[in-house]
């Protein structure tokens, strides 16, 4: 028999085939993924395509579904098509799947490829000719060896569903099983949301995951505050308290919940329309968001329950999506390098740059990643809550009336968030207070605040009347009590500087620490990493100042906002990049900084301020 | 390097290495599937085997786990050997998995390989120096690619059951993924209960899933009777009541809970032990057990909702067993020939048979299967209530005091049920009866019953005083008032010899529409296998008698009792003659005899009885 070329664009593929063979067929060979969503029957009319060269005379089916115009214009549906001679054929673009998207400003580009997919089928409908059970026969519509097994639940919902709109209906897949089932065509509408769990606050974000597309985002603080304010705490409480992993868990699932709740119905959806949802948080929250005791994270040798990634069926942990809904967890690096931190990896590709980069995730525990796609070391330190403004004498949280810049002119200038009267200072303005301190010389390189007396006759003898007494120790004067919102002033005390140098030294001792196990210097680094709300605000000289940061780094600093949030936005909606994040907790080496011989000598000099060039 | 020579028996493999490689390292490169419980570090002293030729001095490890006489013959640990010359070795033959065990005295030969493993395991202790996660340690140590996942219940057993007993553990496996997790070693230990679900009765077996031996048995009614009498009164109740499904789903999962407990109890275990369920039962009761709606199975096309296998978490259904336990539900073949006839199918493995059999499972349905290894065909018929004596005037089920047997004799010669005083008839003792009375020439092979007038005269002459008007039906007096416990006479009317002819010729239509689509002759059929209680009790002689088996298959008869349960109990012990039950469902082609064009007048036909020969 005679063969017929055909060759097919944008593929630019060719195959021979017999005369007479079906385009269907002839597409099958050719490899190509093309979807017919009746099943190659001419009855939906999804499959046009155009004919570029050769002649094919319309069927039936394209005079049911196609106008004339279109079919003049060389329009077919290839189920429909013989091939009788040499063709050259158009296909369109797959309109789903494969295109990609910049997922945040700062960001990566990542093909979209969510864990879940839904196909549309018409499926055939039995007759006594044809008695083939419900399953079997969506099975064979769906048409691919890879889905081979359906969920109970799907199962229980499929003869309903499949009667409701005459056998049209939209299976919901995860990996080779079928997880849903939908009367009618639904493929258009798949939301997840992306969590981001912090000891303080819950970030989510709702995303669509056709186009990758942010509808919103919704916020909270971590109902778990009320249990214990910080890690440790929270711990502890499980391990005081009977039934306190099971209190912790609910109250962190209820909030999420809320959350999903919020966000959908702000964005004109319903839950139902949410099929993924996406999770990253220290191995703390981590571990209480899936009910594991986090006890031996917080005892040596601090140990995770699991440095995996975890799948779990939503309702498994009474998450309240669409009943086919999955729940994809981030791995964990160690115990205090949590599955934030691999977000920050996923959304900044370290893990695949060829030039060194240091990531830092500043909070209550400063986490550290340093290296190149070839190796990658992470570390973490704890650096206390005084950046969060905890445990500082006139420190908040960075809310409205905090204090969060201040400079150096021919007095101290401040500057506090919402330009309200100042209420307290915040970490970023914390550390700009002590840069500029130290830039006057008010505080000498050991961190001593000088006395009014010291002041007098050197450079900052200016601001010798703003050093007091206060609450018995000596203390710096940075908001008169009439300039305040409640009429008290704001002082910066000696306790607070040493609390900060415990804070900036662990953080400083971490980076040194990483540098020498990686056997480079400060200025062999590419580009430093701030990640977090906290590395936005921070202003990068005032924290090379202060020697937070080696200041030869200072115009290598970028911050990069929520880079952990960012990575579980990328892990929902790529189920290649969630892959990623397991060969990233067992590539990235984790160096325990309790166990480095040199820690307590190279903490005890980070605690030291940067020496002053006298030029002031 | 030189290289040396080990020959490793019984397997009897050679591999070649260089001097110096640990035996270990070498048993791997052979490509055995030895076990080295503490992962090769000389602790456990469970990888012992035999060196038969060369010389291994004996390690410190030896030493602690061999006696001296074990260690003069030449016993060594082989995670301690370093090979140094040629060596001949002989290992140990694994002691669980891969023997063969006959699992039912008429039944085949399987080799035991159950769903889920046990693997003992002494995990390496996390340290300063080896801070990995407690689940990447444990997959580690079990050392399989294949196993990488956890179930997020076992996660959550995870870190206390390493710690209860110094990390030493067994992991409970189904496919690559951890489903549970027990402290120590409870290899030993793993139950299974196969069910057989009958419209009427639940029977339970319950079996070792490591010897494959059968502890007990339980059996109870099926509590959905009080819901319906059969399939399609259920069915309606179904359709008709709100919550039907659920009811009825619940009901039957309660007894299932409750044989379990009755079976682990009995044989002196718990229901922890349990970790797998096997279920077979015709298509509605498979339907209800899993909460599918059965209602499509009653109304034309007549399409179950699945016809593949359906594995379920035990507690996604409310089966209390252990919580890593699993669930197996065999496959339907279509709305009327469920997986209980997939059971008898596995367990007489008519589908790798080079010879044709025929087998038949009589119940209120009878299922039907013929053919080979090469073609299957199935179809079902509704023989309606008769065999079980219902709707017969004195039937009743085979208890005691039924007449199960009927000879004839100078007269009537019957037995009961126990030997005691006749209460009624049931299946097998009402086709005996009416064997009888064709062969005595009572009964025409029409199924009139001949008045005592048209007798007298013939050879029945001495049974004319019998046959008498009872109800206004001329009836057959079978057992006269003073002979039964209750004082009233027990006849066969005529209604009774419709009712039998209607079941009967209903199951002869079957058989001879499967011989003709098979396009053979009765004479062809090798084997004829009755499926069944009922088949068991069964006069094959008078099976052929009143022709529900053609008559020239009498000596190929063989009765194999519940094959259906014993195939349940096949699926249960091997993984893969489960996957095997999938490939017989899409194997078997099923004919609906309804649709059958010349179903009526076969049928008509076959209402009829075999004219008999007048030799009495």
């Amino acid at each position: 028999m005679a063969n017929c070329k055909v060759t097919l664009y944008p593929m630019d593929k060719e195959i021979e085939i017999p005369i007479g063979t079906s385009l269907k067929k002839a597409m099958d060979l050719a490899g190509l993924d093309f979807d017919f969503p009746c099943g190659g029957r001419g009855r939906c009319g999804k499959c046009r395509l155009q004919i570029r060269e050769g002649s094919v005379p319309p069927s039936d089916a394209d005079y049911n579904h196609l106008d004339d115009e279109e079919i003049q214009a060389g329009f077919r549906l290839a189920c429909a098509v013989k091939v009788q001679e040499d063709l050259v054929v158009e296909l369109p673009l797959a309109d789903t799947g494969g295109h990609k998207i910049l997922v945040d400003a700062a960001m990566k580009e990542i093909e979209i490829k969510p864990h879940l997919s839904k196909t549309y089928r018409e499926v055939p409908r039995p007759s006594i000719e044809d008695q083939q059970s419900d399953w079997d026969r969506l099975r064979d519509a769906l048409g691919s060896d890879n889905v081979c097994r359906i969920s109970l639940s799907a199962l229980q919902a499929l003869p309903g569903v499949l009667r409701e709109n005459k056998f049209c209906c939209t299976a919901v897949v995860s990996g080779n099983e079928v997880v849903g089932m939908e009367a009618g065509d639904t493929t258009e509408r798949m939301l997840g949301m992306a969590f981001d769990i912090g000891t303080t606050t819950v970030v989510g974000y709702l995303m669509d995951l056709l186009t990758g597309k942010e509808l919103g985002v919704a916020s909270s603080m971590n109902p778990q505050t009320k249990y214990g304010a910080d890690v440790i705490s929270r711990i502890t409480y499980v391990g005081q308290e009977a039934g306190g992993l099971e209190r912790l868990q609910s109250a962190i699932i209820e909030v999420i919940n809320r959350l999903i709740e919020d966000a959908v119905h702000d964005a004109g959806y319903v839950r139902e329309d949410v099929y993924a949802v996406s999770v990253v948080g220290n191995s703390c929250m981590h571990h209480l968001f899936l009910g594991l005791n986090p006890k031996h994270i917080a005892l040596a040798p601090y140990v995770p329950v699991t440095g995996s990634p975890q799948d779990v069926d939503a309702h498994t942990l009474g998450i309240h999506i669409n009943p086919a809904g999955k729940v994809y967890v981030l791995p964990n690096i160690a115990g205090f390098v949590g599955a934030d931190t691999v977000g920050v990896i996923l959304a900044t590709e370290m893990d695949q740059s060829s030039e060194i980069r240091l990531a830092i995730d500043i909070g209550t525990n400063g986490e550290m990643v340093l290296g190149t796609r070839d190796r990658l070391l992470a570390c973490s330190t704890a650096a206390g809550p005084a950046f969060e403004g905890a445990q500082i004498s006139c420190g908040m949280r960075g809310t409205k009336g905090a204090v969060d810049s201040v400079q150096l002119g021919e007095d101290i200038v401040y500057t506090t968030i919402g330009g309200e009267k100042p209420k307290g200072i915040c970490g970023s303005g914390l550390i700009d207070a002590i840069a500029v301190m130290l830039a006057a010389g008010i505080i000498d390189h050991r961190g001593r605040i000088l006395s009014g007396d010291q002041l007098s006759g050197t450079r900052a003898e200016r601001f010798a009347s703003r050093v007091v007494e206060n609450e018995g120790m000596t203390s710096f004067l940075l908001a008169a009590a009439e300039e305040t919102v409640h009429g008290r002033p704001l002082f910066i005390t000696q306790r607070d500087v040493r609390e900060l140098q415990l804070a900036k030294g662990a953080i400083a001792a971490g980076v040194e620490i990483l540098l020498e196990k990686y056997g480079i210097m400060p200025e062999d680094v590419f580009e430093v990493i701030l990640a977090g709300a906290f590395g936005n605000y921070l202003d990068k000289h005032s924290a090379c100042a202060i020697g937070l940061i080696p200041s030869s780094l200072e115009d290598r600093v970028k911050p990069v906002g929520n880079a952990a949030g960012t990575g579980a936005k990328v892990a929902l909606l790529s189920a290649g990049e969630y892959r990623r994040a397991a060969h990233i907790t067992s590539f990235v080496e984790y160096e325990e900084l309790a166990a480095y011989p040199k820690f307590t000598e190279i903490f005890s000099k980070a605690l030291y301020f940067p020496r002053v060039e006298q030029h002031v």
